[in-house]
């Protein structure tokens, strides 16, 4: 028996995303969203959504221009912290130790010791209520040397990313191995 | 050092996603996205993307509905299957021996077996490139009784819920609880 739950956001797994900006001063900021994903593979996009009263909304639409990093546990404190104050208040990079570093390809700002980062140009807006949506085309993605396997893509276990659960606000980190994508269903296909 | 991996779509994590939806016949089919996620908090809305040449796209341009199931351990053979094939070709309930049913608040279908699914109207189309992204306004999210915590929210244990890599084509499961959102950063706000 299934129970309605009524209109709500929860959904499994929701990503942990600390979008990197600057200012109209110039100063790094950053802050942390669980409304993100990859939402087209040609050209490379990554969208975002965040409220109006966030101090990172007004520096993407000035700047056209923001980082997306993947959390890792070791940096999960830092990232919950980004999304408790505001970079109107605070600088969070003085707050907790960490350095900005500038993005070569967009007008943003990364995080040096996230291992994972995207470098994102404004493409789209979409007004959407509460949140508006941010599309971004990823111009390069820049990850640390030590967390690529030996093809030199992102190695999930050096990473140790985290995944969060709204509504039931916990985090999580990834579990076992489970299989390789277009190759766990084929034995549906071909039976 | 960071290594520059060029602009592509590799962010952990990606959910996996089965989206159901009616074609034009009124025939139930389903597909696996990994390019989705929620985007706005009220109104409540998730975003799927999805490729022009699928079956599935002409169905929720039609129908102006879809659902949006999270994707189990126990189910993950069949999600990947989903993945794999085009319901042109395919009858997938058929083929994967599982139930069709017709959601409540929506022109859409969801499968029965599966234990969280999200019930979505069609709100917005952005044309990306190879992606088309569609954003539903989620009217009801329905849950199997087994699943829910005692607070009537749904249990991550219970669920098991899938995480997929993108470029790096693996599933994961969900890993150790590693602590509460907006409470493991406030030790920094408060120090």
């Amino acid at each position: 028996m299934k129970r309605s739950l009524g209109a709500r956001t929860v959904l499994l797994p929701a990503p942990v995303l600390v979008v990197g900006t600057y200012d109209k001063e110039g100063r790094p900021n950053v802050m942390t969203v669980a409304w993100g994903g990859i939402c087209c593979s040609n050209p490379p996009c990554v969208d975002i959504a965040l409220r109006k009263a966030t101090y990172t909304y007004q520096s993407i639409l000035d700047r056209k221009a923001f980082t997306v990093h993947v959390t890792p546990e070791k940096y999960l404190t830092e990232a919950d912290y980004f999304g408790i104050v505001s970079g109107r208040d605070v600088d969070k990079f003085a707050a907790t130790g960490l350095t900005a570093a500038g993005s070569e390809t967009v007008d943003a700002p990364y995080i040096k010791e996230f291992p994972f980062v995207l470098e994102c140009s404004l493409r789209e807006v979409v007004e959407l209520g509460l949140h508006t949506q941010f599309i971004g085309e990823i111009m390069d993605v820049k990850v640390d040397e030590d967390v690529l396997d030996d093809r030199g893509l992102p190695d999930v276990g050096r990473i140790k990313p985290t995944v969060m659960v709204p509504e039931i606000r916990k985090y999580y980190g990834f579990g076992e191995r489970l299989g390789n994508v277009f190759v766990v269903g084929r034995k549906l296909r071909d039976k």
